[in-house]
């Protein structure tokens, strides 16, 4: 599907579904709104899929790795190498989100949306390669108008082959050296809060590497003055290859009215984008949790969105989202599966 | 085991084994920290069982139930009849604990410990009545200090039958209506805080039933004039049948080296009086969630514990502390599973 194709499927919420699961929730064998937002997010699922009882199974995290010719500013802990080795660590089932994905039952799609080297083959990697990392940010835009479309679409097709073989929810996740850097350059861009507000120590820069990042972002921002209200210049300026094809994937799985649960500071950033050029497809995300990452928060509060969680995590791969896919999932369970009072044979508040 | 056996049982926590896991997570493929309270948490567990690598599977909810003579005082939204019809509603699979146990992969243990009607024997009801409900706080004490102890027996012993079929982690849960009562009381009692900043609204008082918990609350101490440094004597005075079971139960878990996930309101007035008993079993909890009844925070700051979770849940049963124990046994699993560095030929920080 085309990305305007994509946006222009993606339908508000169901309000019927959302009014029974509201009154199922009611009749349970608790007192009304004891089990909080786990009410809350039964109800979200039924107005996104459609369905009074929701069932989530099936459940996806796509971790996209890309790199950021950025790096060359000294605004990571890590060198870019450390990208395509994480891939083939997410492919021998060695990283962390691979333990976490199987502790929920999630599957973990891993996905080149555009490593700095060729990747070999695998059967298990999915070759979406836009190109062999962005350009630096801090001279010029990372990739073009097109090959942004190119990255959403990508990501997009990412989540049509996983829904034709079975998905009820997805999770996004991201592996990327510098990504950020091209993320923070992002949220400053679209809420227009200072970059020294927003950049954080990523995977634990120092003080002289923070403010590098800072003045990189602040660069980025400066030579290529992106378009607040255009989210695919931003995405194209100051972005990335696997945020744009977590944009796609985002936007993918809203149009076909599956819940997203999006997870730390560079998922936000693609979610930021995605709701930046289709704004309905905010009622269908999930924040998985509040990262550690400095300027998260600034960016859930421009989404309008409240993470389930909060572990001080800041590692990305999608490791916060398949925790809070769990909790999702145990939010429906409890809509479809509890007693009602009048089932149980168990009194009513007097 | 008496309860001076199990106090006496109760060791320090491994610092060899703590500091075995805390090497590996830092050799662990990922930025040294980045999973936040997962790594503290898998450190924990490792000073709990004295297991540089431990593995948790068997996980068990203990959900216990009891009656309270305060009830008489208009204390809460939902008539006492409702605890014997939840504990069926329990031994039927229909709660809400039912569903998240089993989302959790954990077993249910019901427990009658004082439920004012007289149980149908039921093959999965563990019958441990000491009374038939408690008397009204707010007229004289709940039980007698050897009924006080009893419960706590009682409690240690039902532990002791779930670790012989195998348990490498315990979660308290708890059904008694009315008994956010002797809870905030017994708060009160420890902390030495007003009734009126620890009092919430339980299952859903209005705002006279609210008044009437405080001025219930406010009396049992009056009357009762239970020790601040005795936690035998605020259980026996202030406390519950069902919070001297979890009391035990939580002892016992702690006496063999066992985490134990506390739950609410209740749980965490079990696990007060235990610590006050045994301070040294602080160090073996883990709280599950921040409940939103009111004075749960200062019982918490009280214990110097964080909660994992904030999903705005009241309900008590134990359904806060199984989600929360599924995080517990996924930071075990990202210390035995994750790859190394070396192993997995990933380049460490620069």
């Amino acid at each position: 599907m085309s990305l305007q194709e994509l946006i222009s499927k993606i339908q508000p919420l169901d309000e019927a579904a959302m009014q029974a699961a509201r009154a199922r929730q009611d009749d349970l064998t608790k007192p009304r709104g004891s089990l909080g937002q786990l009410e809350s997010l039964s109800i979200q699922i039924a107005g996104i899929t459609g369905e009074e009882t929701p069932t989530i199974q099936q459940k996806v995290v796509a971790t996209m790795a890309g790199d950021h010719g950025v790096v060359a500013e000294g605004v990571s802990a890590y060198p870019s190498e450390v990208t395509p080795q994480m891939v083939l660590n997410f492919l021998y089932d060695g990283a962390a989100i691979n333990v976490l994905a199987k502790h929920i039952g999630a599957r973990v799609t891993v996905v080149d949306m555009g490593v700095a080297t060729e990747m070999e083959p695998h059967p298990d990697l999915v070759n979406k390669k836009i190109a062999l990392g962005t350009n630096n940010i801090a001279k010029g835009p990372a990739m073009t108008r097109e090959q942004a479309i190119q990255a959403i679409e990508a990501g997009a097709e990412v989540v049509e082959a996983e829904l034709a073989k079975g998905l009820d929810i997805l999770a996004t996740g991201d592996m990327g050296i510098g990504n950020t850097t091209p993320s923070a350059a992002i949220a400053a861009a679209l809420t227009g809060r200072s970059p020294a507000e927003i950049v954080g120590r990523g995977t634990g820069v120092d003080d002289a590497g923070l403010g590098r990042k800072i003045a990189a972002v602040e660069r980025s921002l400066e030579v290529n003055e992106p378009d607040p209200e255009d989210g695919l210049d931003i995405l194209a300026k100051v972005g990335g290859f696997e945020i744009g094809g977590l944009t796609g994937a985002i936007l993918a799985a809203t149009a076909h009215r599956k819940p997203v649960v999006i997870d730390g500071f560079i998922s936000t950033a693609a979610a930021m984008i995605a709701v930046s050029l289709a704004p309905q497809a905010r009622d269908y995300l999930i924040s998985a949790h509040r990262s550690q990452e400095l300027g998260h928060q600034i960016m859930l509060e421009w989404l309008g969105l409240k993470p389930l969680l909060d572990l001080q995590m800041r590692l990305g791969e999608g490791t916060g989202a398949v925790l809070a896919m769990s909790l999702v999932e145990a939010a429906c369970k409890i809509l479809n599966e509890m007693a009602t009072f009048s089932e149980a044979g168990v009194s009513d508040k007097e």
